[in-house]
């Protein structure tokens, strides 16, 4: 949460900074994902992580709309927790000789990815709604359901093709 | 990924470097939760801390359990996405002044983890099944499963109570 947490008092400052967070971590994620499209050999693979980039943008302008809605600065805090979770994705990237051990590598790299974002938007919509912000809650829902329908898409390209070529 | 990843050649070098990811991930749980715990001030959630405590240092056990079942050596490897999720986990319990909205700012960095922990057991047990390792997915499996069950624990007290209060 980076190094402004003791300006949080109320669930209000918890919002908005989980905001900054997020915000930071999806523009991270903008960076990211052209290297791990570029990476991925499965051609499934390489567009599923081109088509989240797209989705990966608006999410950005949302986030940057939810700020304006909620009238708060647009703002990016350090996330620890995402730069680890790409640190791992380039790791991999790099590292790993077989083409389908390292598409194997990358969707598990880019659902904990997912999953971060998931648990963030998750709580994100939740405690907009206890602040009485439906209007910036359904905002963020829409991302959401973005986030788990591309969490679905990794999981079942790793079940269906991915996996099965990497270990035979 | 650590540093090792330039050994990952086979979805089998693969599958041992992810049980060492995700033991360390689990080997710095067992130490950060009991801070969390300390910091926790709704019971319930002090409580579902100290029982996921104990559950942890269960699925240590487990994974030097599965590195034995699969003749791989007991090894960690620094997982820095854990590492950035705790580091957020510390810097929030240490710095929000008001209870409520620091139990519910807990829940989140705890939810963080067991969406990271789920994603790996995921892929985890997914590679053992391919690898013909039926044997290993069983004990992947019961782990999975309790992440996943503390994941909901996690999300039914922060909607009943602890959002609702920090919001009033």
């Amino acid at each position: 949460m980076g190094l402004f947490t003791k300006d949080i008092k109320t669930m209000d400052d918890l919002f908005v900074h989980q905001l900054q967070d997020i915000y930071y971590a999806e523009k991270q994620l903008v960076k990211a994902l052209p290297k791990m499209a570029d990476k991925a050999t499965d051609p499934m693979l390489k567009q599923a992580f081109l088509t989240h980039l797209e989705e990966t943008r608006v999410h950005v302008q949302r986030l940057e709309q939810v700020f304006e809605m909620h009238g708060a600065e647009v703002k990016a805090v350090d996330c620890p927790a995402i730069d680890g979770i790409i640190q791992e994705a380039d790791e991999t990237a790099g590292e790993v000789d077989d083409k389908a051990v390292l598409d194997a590598a990358l969707i598990n790299a880019a659902q904990a990815a997912e999953h971060y974002e998931i648990v963030r938007y998750g709580s994100l919509i939740a405690w907009a709604r206890q602040l009485g912000r439906n209007d910036c809650a359904a905002v963020l829902q829409k991302t959401l359901d973005e986030e788990k329908t591309t969490d679905k898409k990794l999981t079942s390209l790793a079940e269906g093709r991915i996996n099965m070529r990497a270990a035979s």
